[in-house]
């Protein structure tokens, strides 16, 4: 008899490369998706959570909740709770919103029809800690834009870290140049603070960094056989997909698109695509290296206490089986 | 004919590997010594320039002059000349000393008697930017402590960047943890904002960082062939390792120990030594990770303008060529 599938809620911004992981996740047998949470970062937090919707009636899956997260980094969402206390203010803030990638729209400038169904009441931070504590070891975040909701459910319920049974984040560029500016990466660089939470917390946490996401290509060729293909979601996902690639195109010189998110959420599917180092991570707050995220591998050690001492260990991808990882999604995309 | 010795000035804080450094140099043709700078690092400055002197004297040549550098961080430097400026304060930080690395004394607690000579009544940084200007183009600064003195140079002579022929800096931790923590390698974290400033200068600069000079061990049995030598140079230095060998058995549990000075001194002499990239460096000035230096390679253009952009381009080393690297060490050490 098979295992029963992992249980996995999506904390996510839709994005491009979002809905791929997100449609493969529906075609994939080992996992079963609970639940979506949505986050800014690819586009702002309301937009996310009306393009979480869109997607699931676009699968036919509209029995997936959808629970809406933070708006706003956790720094400024404490900063307008208590500034509401005083004066009833509008929530906003200068976001980093990656609209040049995926279009204004997150989802390739298509201009789909607005989506019918509805967000739950509940808060994407509340519907985690609420999960974690129903089915306690058995569910798997994949978080896949910045970490805001995951350290506010955190800071909602101490018992969460326990609880959840693994945060497989999309996050970080270890050794390796970001994507946002030479330290740092979009996701972590969305919301620092939140990060430096989530690594430091004691969960069981895999992280898959963009020094890994580098290496996992959908290049023009496999676009092509995407097209040609009768699979629904292929269909759907090359419509979207030419936004991503010009943009690649332009910032990188490429012709083909990184599997960012799809990848990600394969490390959570089958954590043995990947290899891993182990270590403290920490995430710079301030300062030119901002979002900047330092794993700590212990090959030394150091006289005086640090900042990375008697921290908790997490996992930290390294090396991919790219062409399998492409190759899963390829195939699932396809199936008619 | 050979080509005219190259004019090296070492910037140092002697320290054991310091004066491995200085007495190669001294026994390698390819350059010539017009003098040794002071700062504060493996030991305070004062100790640093009687430590020269010392080494000088050990090796008869005490010719060359010794210009002593700053006592302080150059942040603490304008701080107390502004405070010199209200009150008469005495000098004096809370420097980071690494003297459980190299001894009380800096050299493997020996106790050597005091030396019979004077540093310049000139600062380290004047003598720097007079000499820069006597040779324009021709001579190579080795730094192998904390940037305070060449930022200072940089400051006192605006032209000190244009008539230096090359700087060669021991410093960094490229894409690799540090050795003072797991962000910071010592040279850079004793004073980050000089660091910054020498790396952004446009002085033609080359990096040495431990991600490469960890690749370059002195063996136990390396140092037993020291030791059996008649070497006069080979002679003393073992005398002063043992401590040296003792920290990195503690530290590393290794048994032989980093020849991180005499492989910047090395790449001074034959930069074909070693193998290099190019980008711009920033030095993280706050925060958890100040003090790591995180190299642009360029591969990726931002949208942004970044705190990377426009500025100038530098060398890091990336391989060296170990082997070759301790043979010219232990044969220009041992000759007699």
């Amino acid at each position: 008899m098979a295992a029963e599938p992992k249980k996995i809620i999506i904390d996510t911004d839709p994005g491009i490369d979002d809905a791929m992981a997100i449609l493969l996740a529906l075609r994939s047998p080992e996992v079963e998706v609970i639940g979506l949470t949505t986050i800014y970062g690819n586009v702002y937090t309301t937009l996310a959570t009306r393009n979480a919707l869109h997607l699931l009636e676009v699968a036919g899956r509209t029995d997936i909740p959808v629970a809406e997260g933070s708006h706003v980094t956790l720094t400024f969402r404490e900063f307008f709770l208590f500034m509401a206390s005083l004066f009833p203010v509008k929530k906003g803030t200068k976001l980093r919103i990656a609209d040049f990638v995926h279009g204004a729209d997150g989802l390739g400038n298509q201009n789909f029809d607005p989506p019918k169904g509805k967000p739950l009441e509940q808060s994407a931070a509340a519907f985690l800690v609420e999960q974690a504590k129903l089915h306690p070891g058995k569910v798997t975040v994949v978080a896949l834009g910045p970490l805001t909701n995951i350290a506010l459910a955190i800071e909602l319920d101490p018992e969460f870290c326990k609880n959840i049974g693994q945060i497989v984040l999309l996050g970080g560029a270890f050794s390796v140049n970001g994507n946002v500016n030479p330290a740092a990466e979009a996701n972590i660089f969305g919301d620092p603070d939140a990060a430096d939470i989530v690594f430091t917390c004691g969960a069981d946490i895999l992280a898959v960094g963009i020094n890994v996401t580098h290496q996992v290509v959908l290049t023009d060729a496999e676009r092509d056989k995407l097209i040609q293909s009768n699979g629904k979601f292929a269909q759907y996902l090359c419509k979207i997909l030419e936004v991503y690639f010009s943009y690649h195109h332009e910032a990188y010189s490429m012709r083909g698109v990184y599997l960012h998110d799809p990848t990600a959420l394969l490390a959570a599917v089958n954590p043995s695509l990947l290899t891993y180092t182990e270590g403290a991570v920490r995430v710079q707050r301030t300062g030119i290296t901002r979002g900047l995220t330092l794993l700590y591998n212990k090959q030394k050690s150091f006289g005086e206490v640090t900042e990375w001492t008697d921290k908790p260990t997490v996992k930290v991808a390294v090396t991919v089986d790219a062409p399998t990882v492409v190759k899963l999604l390829m195939e699932r995309l396809m199936e008619s």
